[in-house]
């Protein structure tokens, strides 16, 4: 659990389920209010332009209310019996485009492939700081998915520890690979390929599908066909394909349940761990449509109203 | 994962974010309405009223919509690379009181102790049927917490496995006492009561604090003093001093967050396992006040805007 209380909230503030969300007028992210946010780590710009000043495609700028601080070592210490590290890591904010009414699932396929790269080359940079043992890069859209500004952006945070979920993860796929030698994802694609029942959309190196045991009702993973581990080592033919099977799983998405809330999460290796032949790059894509309850608390189990098959098909079915 | 399809659902029913909550005309848990549930499980009722008719101050029913059914084996079997498995299990809704305009907090003390027996004797009961392995009672107080009914009521699932969190947890408490022969739920109560920081309210019996690493804004443990791992085998003198400190609570949140919606759990021992000496039974009570998002689904951490020492002076210095 981490204790961020940059924006030293009273209790009064939290009586609100839904966080106020940020609109056009004061928004941080508009070109010309470039000066509301941090200055800029990168941006993709038209030819010349400056940094921190209109002209750019794509703007990478640190969370000004980060959950994590970049300086400053771990501090790892005990307190009685419980034990306290300092919350070091990097908060970065994607800005997917200058245009305020952009949608994500809208943007032209080419842009959609830059933000793929900008997400890369966040990665790649950030590698290079031996402290951090993992990347996460996430999106949160629409306020009921967590999102406080409405102008399209995704997350990035740079963690000195793996998360728990991702261990999890990665343990249940090293059990797989050590019982067949065989990476478990390779396997869901493999037989996925052959159902077709729970595919939503396929290219010659992606496939989009409803997991067989979905938590949330029309829950998409994009998984590439062919093994790879770490995201950021993808070819540059492989952003290709996989930004126009984003753009059609987002849109197949928004039309069969009309553009609801979302997240969706990039599940890539740990830095530094040798992952390789069992781990599988993936991204969950999950609509916000239900209520996480104390039956989910209390259990890790999710109910589910919906089978994965009846979700593929209605997603497939979507007029585009 | 748990697919349940009762209420048929169309992608269009899932548009909405919220549940549309069911007022007071059609509520099925008030008094004169009993046809409109299943015939009921058990009921307190004042003396010699007719079993699902009125006069019972708590009546307990089968779900009408049961995330898993009673009937049946469990069906195990293997698609392709996949496992299933029948829902067998039983889902049960405890009837809190009659008036539907009562809240949990705000009924008497004595009635409040009424329910946690009505608990107890459902566990006790369900103990028997030899298929189950685990007991989840939990409340769902809202529609931002999960409640599709607003007639206050808690909901009670029997499991034919032991939930993945329950598991977690439990290794946890093994390998703390595997080290040191103490249960660490004994070990967080005596720091506790000896720092004072994260009380919120404390009697002979029981304590009520904000957890050193709390996931969500003003949560809360209550936890008996004395070593306990099994709820359903609490002494009376015992249920007498809970529910003072579960009204209590709930009231101190009410105040200080305005009556937001929330959830609380009761973690209990699994049935049948030999954890008397190092698990711990207590209640997480989590105000609903934020959105889990794409950080925490890719994670599992959780990121904390309060700390837990201001949250408890907040609920301690609320007046009542």
């Amino acid at each position: 659990m981490i204790i961020s209380t940059e924006r030293g909230a009273r209790p009064n503030e939290f009586r609100f389920e839904r966080p106020s969300v940020i609109g056009r007028e004061f928004c941080p992210f508009c070109p010309g209010h470039e000066e509301l946010t941090p200055p800029e780590i990168m941006a993709y710009r038209q030819g010349g332009s400056a940094p921190n000043a209109p002209g750019w495609d794509v703007r990478v700028v640190p969370n000004k209310y980060p959950a994590l601080h970049v300086e400053g070592d771990m501090g790892r210490e005990g307190v009685g019996l419980y034990d306290r590290m300092n919350g070091v890591g990097a908060h970065e904010v994607i800005i997917e485009t200058p245009d305020h009414k952009d949608m994500l699932a809208d943007l032209p396929v080419k842009r959609l492939e830059d933000i793929l790269w900008a997400y890369r080359d966040r990665m790649v940079d950030l590698k290079r700081d031996v402290r951090f043992r993992y990347i996460l890069v996430f999106k949160n859209h629409g306020a009921a998915a967590g999102a406080t500004l409405e102008h399209t952006h995704s997350q990035l945070i740079a963690l000195p520890i793996i998360p728990t979920s991702v261990l999890t993860e990665i343990e249940g796929c090293r059990a797989h690979y050590q019982q067949k030698e065989r990476c478990i994802y390779c396997d869901i694609v493999r037989q996925e390929v052959s159902d077709q029942e729970r595919v939503v959309a396929e290219n010659p190196e992606f496939i989009c599908v409803t997991p067989f045991a979905p938590r949330f009702p029309f829950e998409m993973w994009i998984l590439p066909k062919r093994h790879a581990a770490y995201f950021e080592e993808s070819q540059k033919t492989q952003f290709e394909m996989l930004a126009p099977i984003l753009s059609e799983s987002l849109r197949r998405m928004n039309r069969t349940l009309r553009s609801p809330a979302y997240n969706f999460i990039l599940h890539t290796s740990p830095l530094h761990e040798k992952t390789g032949e069992y781990y599988h790059w993936h991204i969950e894509l999950i609509p916000k449509l239900t209520q996480v309850a104390g039956f989910e608390w209390g259990t890790g189990f999710y109910i589910n109203p919906v089978t994965p098959e009846e979700a593929a098909k209605f997603l497939r079915e979507a007029e585009l």
